[in-house]
């Protein structure tokens, strides 16, 4: 683990060159330049330039060789190039593009296994692309859980990962994502519950220096009623509570689902609750995207390095027009560098 | 149905006379007078003054033998005597309290299926006094479906009902409420979902004089992805809403759990959306209840008759001590009346 204190540079990929990625990257440069010192774009520097001329902007961009050259460029934008580039026809899915945004990904993730780089902030790709460009994972998590586990030499069920999703005054975690909801029901185990807690409590005290202090929903309404809706909170979720106190961490629940993402909310950053421990992927989003998507940022824990993304997709739609809103991308830079959200950034 | 547009007192059950229920509604008479004009309250006048004396509120009760008399009522709260008085002591769960809160609740019942009342707003009771009173229902909603399934000639399977919770900017009906998630996921078959739309139409026309615009959410995480985690929108949801949509309602989805909520929620009142139809009780209750609960309004859809009631409960811990908070009630009583909760009481 690299400390984010260390002057090593954040790598921010550019995402698919079709979409919005490239445009939330060069907004974030000129609407918050502090923030971006000493941040190195990753991925190919003619597209960098295609979409700044589209925005009317006049930025000047350098080209690197390596992140150790970043803290040497001045007023400009360090581009970091991973492949050939190509000609992208924006807002259309290819795997020309897909390929490229992949390139960017990896070369991104070895950089930060090999400790060139404080962590990797990734803009947003297009699934289908990069299945087009012959990736056989379907997102970024899973592509680059595969890469971290290749480096550690081990398999992928020996690095598990979970999803943090943070919005301002809220952070939850999830027991498990993209599965049905009756799955996600089989898969609140009290190993699976406790995993998250271990991984929630290692990657937050790696971030932020300190432990989190934690909640657990249940997965039942009034989390079971003493088992009147259900037991996974007597069988599974409260033992595993149980022994993750026995290892010292601060956490207790299971809390009823209705109320303890209320509870915890806090606008003003006065909450005592860092995270929820969420059970499924809705009972968790729902609410830390209730009051809106732009702040909204999603971190990968339990790989070997810092990984943050903006908490929304490539908008195709509106690729190239100047209307993408940075703010995400700008709350997953901040996140990145282990500071919190307790306030919507304008 | 009565029209609630017509000159009917809105009948206020006091709650459990132990709780905070009495106190609630002395302080909305007190902060509202305006809203309060025509509401009667339903219970006991005694525990009304003792409640009064208690708060060091110099108020006058005047004791009333039907609700037609209830416009006579000049600078004084009109009370109407539910059955024999008795000494209560604040904080405690007994049966005598029990007896007496749905003592309260039948009487406003049977009066609002008479066509006496313009609907019943009821304050909290509490469900174990209710049982120690002999009540076999175990809260409000069971007792009213009761009491109307009897008056109508009904079955209680042949009289369906939903809760209705309203909090400023969003409101969500929900297909189950207390049953195990997996019990819930279940309930969510084509002739429930279509019940759910068709309570919940006919409910709001009757109260509101047009019909809702609803949207559905899905039960799996992303609405399921085109089957790929989980199939219950394909073979449950999806054809509801057809029907539905066959039938005249304006209704859409299914649509992702994370985000209709938020994209239904309005601060501003400015959505296209009247009401999120939830499969299940957290998917709804967690948006609904996320911003806090002092504005949250409980609605039972599908009774002969308007119900509300505020969305907390007895709070014995404070009872008497003039420390409760009578939005909830107050936002109860402006749902009642057919207005909507745009934003945020005071």
């Amino acid at each position: 683990m690299t400390a984010l204190t260390s002057a090593l540079p954040l790598a921010i990929t550019m995402g698919d060159p079709a979409g919005i990625g490239p445009e939330i990257i060069l907004k974030s440069f000129i609407q918050q330049p502090e923030w971006m010192k000493n941040c190195v774009v990753v991925g190919d520097i003619a597209v960098m330039r295609q979409h700044a001329q589209l925005l009317g902007l006049s930025l000047e961009f350098k080209s690197i060789e390596s992140t150790a050259q970043a803290h040497t460029v001045q007023a400009a934008i360090p581009v970091l190039q991973t492949g050939p580039t190509a000609h992208i026809e924006l807002g259309l899915v290819s795997a020309v593009a897909g390929r490229m945004a992949a390139d960017a990904v990896i070369w991104a993730a070895q950089a930060a296994l090999r400790g060139e780089v404080a962590g990797v902030v990734t803009a947003p790709l297009h699934k289908k692309a990069l299945s087009l460009a012959g990736i056989p994972h379907p997102g970024h998590t899973e592509l680059l859980q595969s890469l971290a586990a290749e480096h550690l030499g081990l398999s992928e069920n020996e690095l598990p990962v979970r999803m943090m999703l943070t919005s301002p005054g809220l952070s939850t975690v999830l027991v498990s994502i993209h599965v049905s909801l009756r799955q996600a029901i089989d898969a609140v185990t009290q190993a699976q519950v406790l995993q998250t807690l271990q991984i929630t409590h290692r990657s937050w005290q790696q971030l932020h220096g300190h432990s989190p202090r934690m909640v657990v929903a249940g997965l039942n309404p009034h989390a079971g009623e003493d088992g009147l809706f259900g037991l996974e909170e007597i069988n599974e979720i409260a033992p595993a509570i149980a022994q993750a106190q026995q290892m010292g961490m601060t956490v207790s629940g299971p809390y009823p689902p209705d109320t303890v993402f209320m509870d915890a909310h806090s606008a003003s950053g006065q909450s005592t609750t860092d995270v929820v421990i969420a059970m499924y992927h809705d009972q968790g989003l729902i609410p830390v995207k209730y009051l809106g998507l732009e702040h909204g940022v999603n971190q990968t824990l339990g790989l070997p390095f810092v990984r943050t993304s903006p908490d929304h997709g490539t908008a195709f739609d509106i690729a190239g027009r100047g209307l993408a809103n940075p703010s995400s991308l700008l709350a997953a830079i901040k996140v990145a560098r282990g500071e919190r959200l307790n306030q919507r950034l304008s």
